[in-house]
């Protein structure tokens, strides 16, 4: 695990580290914020927060503007990168497959399979490392994301509960299977068995795992220009109907990006830090 | 004036204007966040935000996190380019000058004179612009900046108090006849007479002209990569010989770049509330 890079930020660190990931064959960087609390020795809550298409590990970071709240709440975030990277690393010409695009999930379909195992680096490798190298309280870990990166939230927190105690998304993927952003991606990933692809949709697993968390919390940019590929409504129905209490907020005029992001994230600090204690 | 990107933020609006800038004789784009008051109509304190080296108009935008602050005080947060931009504009094969290097004067020397006129587009041109299109409380503009923006801030402050009344700064560059960034871009764009250095000096003009303001905030990294650039030590010397009354703050750790500024944004924001309220 080697440091390349460190900036004191709201009297904590905002670090950057590289590793060689066994997971993904290849290094990989992820960011992390530790607050001053965790600077000091104490044990802190944890939120690995994923990016969407196109992101890296710097993205969060520099926009989503959580910070200055992190650091009172006494909040470590940990931001990974969106895919394995690298020039022996396969890429298509598109930006939303390949490189920036790894969809939070293990492929098993060549050229992809040789890297593109993001589940196992999140949810195994990666955890594991911040559990044992950082501060970090155990059975405190919460888990949200953006777009991408709020369906690789949705489904990680269902495929792994015992890991990830809280879960929230920004204007997530709700169901890959049915929009095209998905469909692209699993169907190049995973392959064309759509009942293999139910195992990493969140709405699917929902229904097929049922209520798994105390709440559950979605903001959506009324505004937003990919709206057609999220299907919250659907998510929102799936969530009445197997009793998982969720807080969907439509929020008028705001779009898909970060300013709508910024806007809410304190929010969401808020609502892990509450799920987390109440653990 | 053309608008070119907006985005719900906070309830307010970030926007990315481009206009045809008689000052600098090409077009360029400037940021302008309206807080949710001045978009209901009400006059709204204004401030002015000038960039470092190799900035942009995004810069302040993505990575100061002001606006959260900025919503809730409603102050109108307006972030020009840091020089003019363009393929038939003068350039130098070094980040310190030409393009993202325009040190808020107007060039006397060929080639910059053509376009660099960053004095007169920041503090009539842009100035009267905002002024006249949106809703802005006159005589309660201020300004502020970071490093090469910081010395832009207190010299457009000490230039045009009549216009700015309240003026703070991230690790400026105080005296920028005295280190070589400043030699460098004012040899180029001033010629080599010194006694005309002397009027785009922010430590000079302090001292020619006197205290100008009720108070003045810098903050200062003290692990700042570039503090020998800066004099911060002969700025709050030359306050304290004229009665500039200078709030000089220390900061332990902190560097050079935006992950400092965040940490501190609020308080700046909260000052210029103050200082422009008290007019």
């Amino acid at each position: 695990m080697e440091l390349i890079q460190n900036n004191k930020c709201f009297d904590g660190e905002q670090r950057v580290y590289q590793i060689q990931s066994t997971s993904l064959n290849v290094a990989s960087k992820f960011s992390i914020y530790l607050p001053p609390q965790a600077l000091a020795g104490e044990a802190c809550s944890a939120l690995f927060y994923l990016a969407g298409l196109t992101c890296t590990e710097e993205t969060f970071v520099i926009k989503a503007h959580a910070q200055r709240l992190a650091a009172q709440l006494g909040l470590i975030l940990i931001a990974p990168d969106t895919s394995p990277r690298g020039e022996h690393v396969a890429k298509a010409d598109h930006w939303d497959l390949g490189q920036g695009a790894g969809f939070y999930i293990n492929a098993s379909q060549a050229p992809w399979a040789e890297h593109y195992q993001m589940q196992s680096y999140i949810a195994d490798e990666l955890y594991a490392l911040v559990v044992s190298e950082f501060p970090v309280l155990k059975d405190s870990i919460g888990i949200f994301g953006h777009s991408m990166g709020g369906h690789g939230a949705l489904t990680l927190a269902w495929k792994y509960p015992e890991k990830f105690k809280s879960v929230s998304a920004f204007a997530p993927i709700c169901a890959p299977s049915e929009c095209p952003w998905g469909e692209k991606a699993f169907s190049n990933y995973l392959g064309a068995d759509r009942e293999e692809w139910k195992q990493h949709d969140a709405l699917q697993l929902l229904k097929s795992k049922g209520a798994l968390f105390k709440e559950v919390l979605i903001d959506q940019g009324a505004a937003d220009q990919f709206y057609s590929q999220l299907n919250p409504e659907k998510y929102q129905q799936a969530c009445i109907e197997v009793g998982q209490k969720l807080t969907l907020r439509q929020h008028a005029g705001y779009d898909h990006g970060y300013f709508f992001i910024q806007s809410f994230i304190d929010d969401h600090l808020q609502f892990h830090a509450i799920q987390l204690d109440h653990q």
